[in-house]
């Protein structure tokens, strides 16, 4: 699956995945009062909205990016009629060439982690038949209960050919209140990382592994670190723009073959028509302004490549 | 929440729950082919066996126990229908006056761990009205992220009247990888007790706190040494039974005052008709079973405690 990522990069020059972590409020009113008259104020009117207000940004951008990336906690707080939401979101992304990313930092003990590998990007057997139930291409996995928590996503992905971002640095303000603690002189999110690079050997395709890592756009000096720790890991980036993270930022989470590393932004590309950057879309042009985000994201990290 | 739960404690004389993890391979061919026979052999299908089989168990025990913990992987793996058979557990275990714990160890970056509290624990509003999605009563949290990932939970708690079970000590043999590692002299499951002690300051109930900690059975003499880290936190002590847990284990989870822990026993519970030691039942008596393997268990616990 790493591969298929990779070509996608290529093929569209941008290291880049759209969040998609919608709120309510970002939805334009045009879409919600839609969806509110024909499914009531209900969890199921929201959910409505949100695949609505999703497939407009799908539909302005999937030709510019290789990889999306839905957080289900976004979906999951509207309960099942939210996950519903979710599941559109995978499948149409799906349809439209896209790989999706999902958003899910999973992680429990051996035989449950193997059914969230399962649920999210493997299948499950039925009587005589056989069903995927979210079926996404990659899935974050937080690594906090240890190997026998990260390896059956790892046996799924290999089985199945997917992939995994394990949770190392990420990009939120306390996120050194652990993974930054040292251990033998040592930062634990190094440890971390450097599990990462041996989980990874055992799911290989060509330079790179189908076991990657996050490592959030806030810590750049960490991020050239893990880079050299994990060489053969992917990093999926968040924290890109509303986070704070640049395009300056980010050039030492890459290799030098100018791959390695995919960056994240979520509201800086859906909610763009709400920024005063975009106001020229702030009558409710989602798609026009998330394309245009999408766009100027683009140049300002191959900027700060060709610049490296 | 934490004062409901220790009045069911101490009402059933059981600091017991039951882990509601079922597989098929759990569930009498009586209940899954009149599933199949309704919806096909199809995710619902499972969903629907999922169900039925919940319902014999909880019918079977809710009188005995003051709470159980469905495991959400466990429905997550069927996709939509899994999760639909998820929430009417949660809502049927309420019917019959049991706390649910859902064991969902969610954890991110602090906006989104707000959206998963919301989504299990709290209520979200839609135009004019207010729902809620999966409406367990206490969840169980990963720490890896820091405070910024578990005080969203801590606030719905406190704004809701729910609880919460951070993770310290796995269960899981792999668990000490990260888990274990000494950072100034100390493993680092011991930091993380310390911080669940401070976060739990902010949402005292009477000499207990609505954040509690989960510590594996597995691993008494650390249960004993984090039971003095957090003097008032309630321990959910995972890996009794099927995982190796044994009465004379939990003792030193407890407090003094006869409280301060509830043990979980999942598999041997709801596939004890499967078990030898339950054989009169295997003809696919699933809630007798059941019923008398928490009546094993909870005189395990007594005798262990009353020796102590």
């Amino acid at each position: 699956m790493i591969q298929k990522l990779i070509s996608g990069i290529k093929k569209t020059d941008a290291p880049i995945v759209v969040g998609l972590d919608p709120k309510l409020s970002f939805i334009p009113e045009r879409i919600t009062s839609k969806a509110y008259a024909e499914f009531g104020e209900t969890l199921e009117g929201a959910g409505e909205a949100i695949w609505q207000f999703n497939k407009e940004i799908v539909d302005a951008v999937y030709d510019l990016i290789p990889a999306v990336k839905p957080q289900i906690a976004m979906y999951e707080q509207f309960g099942i009629p939210g996950l519903v939401a979710f599941k559109r979101t995978v499948d149409y992304c799906h349809e439209k060439g896209l790989i999706v990313i999902g958003d899910i930092k999973r992680g429990d003990i051996g035989s449950t982690s193997e059914s969230y590998a399962i649920g999210h990007l493997g299948s499950i057997q039925v009587g005589a038949n056989t069903y995927s139930g979210f079926e996404e291409d990659f899935a974050t996995v937080n690594p906090y209960l240890g190997s026998d928590g990260v390896k059956p996503f790892i046996n799924v992905c290999n089985k199945e050919d997917k992939g995994i971002f394990v949770l190392v640095k990420t990009s939120n303000p306390s996120s050194g209140e652990f993974q930054d603690r040292e251990i033998d002189g040592r930062p634990l999110y190094e440890l971390v990382g450097e599990q990462v690079e041996k989980w990874g050997s055992e799911s290989m395709e060509g330079d790179y592994s189908n076991v990657g890592a996050v490592v959030g756009a806030t810590y750049p000096e960490m991020g050239k670190i893990l880079r050299d720790i994990m060489p053969h890991a992917f990093i999926l980036v968040p924290g890109y723009g509303a986070q704070g993270g640049k395009g300056k930022d980010l050039v030492h989470f890459f290799n030098k073959d100018g791959l390695g590393a995919i960056v994240n932004s979520s509201r800086g590309i859906i909610a763009a028509w709400q920024n005063e950057n975009y106001s020229k879309f702030a009558d409710g042009q989602v798609g026009e302004a998330a394309r245009a985000a999408v766009l100027d994201m683009k140049k300002d990290i191959s900027d700060a490549l060709a610049s490296k």
